[in-house]
């Protein structure tokens, strides 16, 4: 799969949803999210079960939308930044439905949905598959850099993780937003080891699945609507616009990153913009979907980006090694 | 998939390899496997990256055992137990086989199956997917339970983390070892919360599993030459059985659990028996298929067992959900 997949079948996204806290209700996609919590709890008496909660939150809202019980669904795709996925099994194991739990740091939503979309192809039994992925401010920060209540100077090159949840349902369906093709992430290493340097790590994992991506297709960016990554923030996309610029491919103005549209850089202090694996999920749930759905974009190509660090591997000095799968979502029949 | 998938042509098993520790080593399957290393350090100055050069070095003996190249390779499915999967990255980044990043706990192994069988059913475009867990002794027992240095008392329903990985080599060629059914595991929830007793929190899961695999096929157990669990080890593999009697089911000597074929209960002080996702990895690998290669059986479940903690899950008090996904495994053309 180092050449795309062209699915023969486009695996239609049948329902989504959308949660967040309350710094991203307070930014520019505020109004959009299906549900938010003003404290940032859910109800949890700790940050870590409160990301439980969220995941909880984001698959009742997703199944109240589709109309349908968890008996209905078939597969379950899941993951979160915590240690051995807690947050998933702490907030998704009472659904009971059959689960397979993901890591790919901020990219496990488009890995979740690569993966539910080959399990769809494969066999006429799996009729509908979840996808949710989320991510907490505190508890992310706590495990990876930092005790919150130290309250360290986040250089600029930070990104701010983003209190988020996002959730999707896919199915065979006819019409609407489709996943018509698939781009698996190679893991890249770059040999950088700044924790907070999210966006240096993952822009040259996110450049070399776009290059493999318009290489193998011969297609030209300009057949895109928009371009998504998740959450390069302002200083990976930088890099990523050289990177691509060096190999002569411009995506010009029409890469949007969810990392930079989830905070406002003029009121909020969220440095290179959001990150973590529900922010990608909540804002293609909230914002890049509808205007799918609406026409406003027919042809988009989602790109998630992750860095596949660890608390151990931090104080090893192991390097952050980058990953990006891909999909791409068309609207047919709208 | 509450209900098994029955592939329309089943996968093969084209290739296999398998690495161990030193306890591993002498324990009663210790010469079938292809690698050991007496030191269990594998060349790394820490536990927690020696346990990514056991990865390296499983796949490595993979690739060479396929006459292979990485390139060759489509899709790479991994886990291990460390937080973030870190094994994984450390030891196959440098591959560059587009990767899907995993966490079942110690049913990775079969979870990788799974997802890999189902993207080779998808679509022809994917040709061959390597499925690579692994489990370190010392870096899962420092991560989960006490400081290796602490030395502290083990209770007798505590099993000892292998120091163990396998590889598979998964195609959609003729003959020899095939998957052929695959049923997703469900989180069950049983309200353990005991670190040391990791055989109680699966059973439920691996009973849960077996059941709806047996309603839901008609089959009788005695139709297969063995019925394989990860790793119950003593504790889970007797709770597993009387779970199972109590619906009117007996596996009876058809099974084998990997987790209680490593060591040697009498000379071995590994109490319950074995654990950690490079258990049933490695077991299957050098012992398992092997038999089946060997034509001595025919047909097989093998169902791994998760434990899906977390160290911070542990800390404040969470359950310990068990998961068992489990692949239908048949001999063809033999």
């Amino acid at each position: 799969m180092s050449e795309p997949i062209l699915l023969p079948h486009p695996v239609r996204i049948a329902a989504r949803a959308s949660a967040v806290g309350g710094d991203e209700y307070r930014g520019p996609l505020g109004p959009l999210f299906d549900f938010h919590d003003e404290s940032d709890r859910f109800g949890a008496d700790t940050w870590e079960k409160a990301e439980g909660e969220l995941g909880r939150t984001v698959c009742n809202l997703l199944l109240a939308r589709a109309g349908l019980s968890h008996r209905d669904v078939d597969l379950l795709f899941a993951g979160d930044l915590q240690n051995q996925c807690m947050a998933s099994v702490c907030g998704l194991s009472g659904f009971g439905i059959p689960y397979f739990g993901l890591y790919g740091a901020c990219s496990t939503f488009v890995e979740g949905i690569l993966l539910a979309s080959l399990a769809l192809t494969a066999t006429g039994n799996i009729r509908r598959v979840a996808v949710i992925t989320t991510s907490h401010n505190c508890a992310a920060e706590r495990q990876f850099r930092l005790p919150l209540e130290y309250g360290g100077q986040r250089p600029p090159t930070a990104q701010w993780t983003a209190t988020a949840g996002g959730a999707l349902l896919l199915d065979r369906g006819e019409g609407g937003v489709g996943v018509t093709a698939l781009l698996a992430g190679r893991m890249v290493d770059s040999g950088l080891t700044d924790a907070s340097n999210m966006g240096a790590a993952m822009a040259p994992a996110a450049a070399d699945t776009l290059l493999r991506y318009f290489d193998a297709t011969r297609e030209d960016p300009a057949g895109y609507d928009a371009i998504v990554t998740g959450d390069l923030g302002s200083e990976g996309s930088g890099i990523l616009s050289e990177l691509l610029a060096a190999r002569g491919l411009s995506l010009g103005a029409r890469h949007i990153d969810c990392g930079m549209l989830l905070y406002d850089r003029t009121r909020q202090d969220a440095h290179a913009g959001a990150s973590g694996c529900g922010c990608s999920a909540a804002v293609t749930a909230a914002h890049i979907l509808p205007m799918m759905e609406r026409g406003e974009m027919r042809r988009v190509l989602l790109m998630a980006t992750g860095a596949l660090m660890s608390p151990s591997g931090i104080q090893q000095g192991c390097p952050i090694v980058g990953i990006a799968p891909l999909a791409r979502l068309e609207v047919s029949g709208i």
